[in-house]
């Protein structure tokens, strides 16, 4: 499982759309605080492979290594429960 | 904007996977409760139209309509805040 506390650093580079709360800046952006830790690995994974296309998380998920992901995932998980 | 009411009837189908409380049953199913009413509909037209491919998913979505898709999207944004 990911570092929450490296998933929090992380997620400044998330935080204009999804807020650092979890808690979406957008209309198209998904709220992801509380969302499941398995889910949310596999959309970043998918963002990253090619797998799942959006023309910013195709963008943002490039620079991220698996542990990044993890690290993320955690985090946003752990902001309370939806 | 869909109908509340009718997306909680239509929700029947979804609830084994993402509870009719929008709460996740199994970990690679997301909690929808909540969640943004743009990012709803732009996933189940994703899922049925093929733009975005998941097995269960692309399964559940090839049934729908474009109003039940408005009002599944209503129901799950309806319910409580994340």
């Amino acid at each position: 499982a990911g570092d929450v506390k490296a998933g929090r650093t992380k997620a400044a580079q998330c935080q204009a759309c999804h807020g650092l709360d979890g808690m979406s800046k957008l209309p198209e952006a998904p709220n992801l605080a509380g969302q499941t830790e398995e889910y949310l690995v596999k959309a970043l994974n998918d963002f990253r492979s090619g797998a799942r296309q959006n023309e910013m998380m195709t963008m943002m998920a490039k620079g991220l290594s698996d542990a990044d992901i993890a690290n993320l995932a955690a985090y946003y998980h752990s902001l309370g429960k939806q």
